[in-house]
């Protein structure tokens, strides 16, 4: 039984459902009584997978299946490659023209090889960055629209371009000089960084940390084509096992059950009027009649700017506010969403929501100045505040989600919880 | 009848046709055999309208209507207020608070009054133009798309802010400071206008032409609202002839019994390979069944950049070029499109071809770097010259249109038609 919920469809709706879950009752909370925060939350699942199948206490109520929204363009691509076929592909590779990524242009290998950008197969291509660029979405082959809002795109120098000369494929060499993957069919096209940036930005003042970390420092050129990752990407720094994938995650969610599931993207420490937001999302949906909503707790872990507050002591904070019981365990997921940061307002917003529509979340939450920041040269914020939830509430390709906005009242209840991030910092300093 | 051609959905498929016209033989060339170039064409028609049924040499074969594609979002809007009502509207529009347009608002006017910019019924509210700025799109309230790649808005300063206070509706008046139309039930909303220079354009560098004319000057806030015109727009230059409205355009095209409308954009004079481009599609669509394909040559009427050539000196080059056969008069129809020339390359060719589909035309001419410039700064192109009809064949909302996309190779067959224009500009200095 599929529970997608099919919600807003013209202008600005929030919440108005068309479908209400189906009768389910008797759900046990005691099904999972440890909380999954502090060690890798899937271990024990996927080794035995006979555990994954609809729990007996629930028949003859239907199973609950992890499609409570579909993938977009259908099923989640999963590009790396199988272990079987590993060492003739790392041969393959080996034999290519190579290409070396930076440290940001493996951390979006590892966002498509995943499928968090379903249904992209790959660095795009000329065809999928105009339309992203242009239009915030892509046209499939059927005629249907997904979301996508950021051009997702791999950047060479001409030296590295000529260098590949003819060749259809390249292998693509991490930081390091390992070869991570094979980027295949591909097509080079011109790398126009003004035309790129003022799009994506809606500015052009110098002072944008992604412009200034990535784009800035790339080469004219944009290589596209398909990916096959030749091991799942893996970045040692004792986070690794928050890096639940969209496949994963979807797992988890069927194995609790969840009726609905709620995500919260942030990119900095939780604090009380979160954590009251997000119980109150909570309440709200048990009051709609869902009887399990699962909330997804997902920081982003790619590149941030220097001031924002680091991944580690982040994790670290959320770990300790779920402890204490400030969000409830057994109802909460924390993971890394794997992205890098644009600091890109409303066009930018689209993609974390996108993102996690392939994660398998129904509902995302959406607050002030969404992915926001202050003007680089300018006294006065990038973006309106309000023009997050309202581009997201009107963007292409979202139809399916339903966008949960919340207002700055919401948050102004205190800031208890960045007591712990405050502790975190001192004792990692001193 | 309806002709309507519904081709490409995924990809660039320039030209896939999935409906081919109906038989449809007996067409009599002689029906009209002057050309309507230099007087009202419509003049007699619509003062006749017996004549416009479809003539009896046509009969038993099936009626051809105006139909040929569809206006986006359902009939054609009519924002002229009949004129039984004016006196009542006028003293009206005289209570109201006051909003002093410029000499290129009172073009957006015009071009929405007709419908050019259909299903728009008004300049955008807040929710339109983000659309319009992040998706080049509206989704209309059935879900459907709509192709609006340009901000059509109004632009208002502080102090008129203040003035228009809690009224809900405003009086629009002219230059000189006759009242021109009403915009009901209004939102004023912040005019960002660097955000809005850098999406629309894909650079913020200074020296565009309608950023300089037109946003920079503009006030701070933006209007939108309802229209609702006193009067048709007119110029009384000696060119309103030219100027036919979507509507008049549609009845001249089934008047004709077109089977099949080209329309081709141009802000410069005719030259050679222009006419050789318009003979052939001419050419190629017979080849391809239709009987009788009407092409509107469609010179832009509105806000030009100072060193393009003066809409009367083009419209007198079309003249002649076609008295002297260049081009066919009786398959010919020369008219003015009325809106200002933004000079956004990509995103503009999508505005210009939408407005005519809902002109009427299902064919859509496109060459090399589409209402393209030079960089204002830079010693290049500001758009990739092929940028221009990759996006317009992928543009959201305009899958229904046929794309006939021409190179570079198709317009160097020589300059004579240039000469025309020389003689005429010489004529009028000396």
């Amino acid at each position: 039984m599929s529970l997608t919920i099919k919600s807003h469809f013209a202008y600005p709706t929030y919440l108005s459902f068309t479908t209400k879950p189906s009768r389910f009752t008797g759900y046990n909370t005691k099904i999972r009584p440890n909380s999954i925060y502090h060690f890798n939350p899937l271990k024990l699942t996927y080794y035995q997978p006979k555990k994954m199948q609809a729990p007996v206490q629930y028949s003859p109520a239907p199973v609950i299946k992890s499609s409570l929204i579909e993938p977009d363009g259908g099923a989640l691509v999963d590009l790396v490659v199988p272990e079987g076929e590993r060492g003739a592909k790392t041969i393959e590779a080996e034999s290519l023209p190579k290409v070396r990524l930076t440290k940001i242009d493996v951390e979006w290998v590892h966002v498509i090889s995943e499928g968090w950008a379903n249904p992209l197969k790959g660095f795009m291509r000329e065809d999928e960055y105009l339309q992203s660029l242009h239009f915030n979405s892509l046209r499939l082959k059927d005629g249907s629209i997904v979301n996508m809002s950021l051009p997702i795109v791999l950047a060479i120098d001409d030296e590295t371009k000529e260098r590949i000369g003819s060749s259809s494929h390249v292998g693509l060499a991490g930081p390091d000089g390992d070869l991570i993957a094979i980027l295949r069919s591909i097509e080079i096209y011109k790398h126009n960084k003004e035309e790129r940036i003022a799009r994506t930005w809606g500015t052009t003042a110098p002072g944008l940390p992604y412009v200034e970390e990535v784009i800035i420092p790339a080469g004219n050129c944009l290589i596209g084509g398909d990916l096959e990752v030749l091991k799942p990407v893996k970045y040692n720094d004792g986070l690794d096992h928050y890096r639940l994938s969209p496949k994963q995650l979807r797992k988890e969610f069927d194995r609790r059950n969840a009726d609905a599931v709620f995500a919260f993207q942030l990119r900095n420490p939780v604090h009380n009027g979160h954590a009251l937001l997000m119980n109150d999302t909570r309440r709200r949906l048990l009051e709609m009649g869902f009887k399990n909503p699962i909330l997804l707790l997902h920081p982003l872990g790619g590149f941030t700017k220097a001031d924002d507050v680091p991944l580690d002591v982040r994790m670290e904070q959320h770990s300790k506010v779920l402890e204490d019981g400030v969000l409830d365990p057994e109802t909460t997921i924390v993971a890394i969403f794997p992205s890098p940061m644009h600091y890109a307002g409303p066009t930018e917003v689209q993609w974390h929501a996108k993102a996690r529509i392939n994660a398998g979340a129904n509902f995302y939450i959406v607050g002030r100045d969404p992915a926001g920041m202050g003007h680089p040269t300018e006294k006065r914020d990038l973006y309106d505040p309000d023009h997050g939830k309202k581009v997201l509430s009107m963007a292409p390709g979202l139809e399916k989600l339903n966008i949960l906005p919340f207002r700055v009242g919401d948050i102004c209840a205190g800031l208890t919880l960045i007591f712990y991030t405050i502790c975190i910092y001192h004792s990692r300093l001193y």
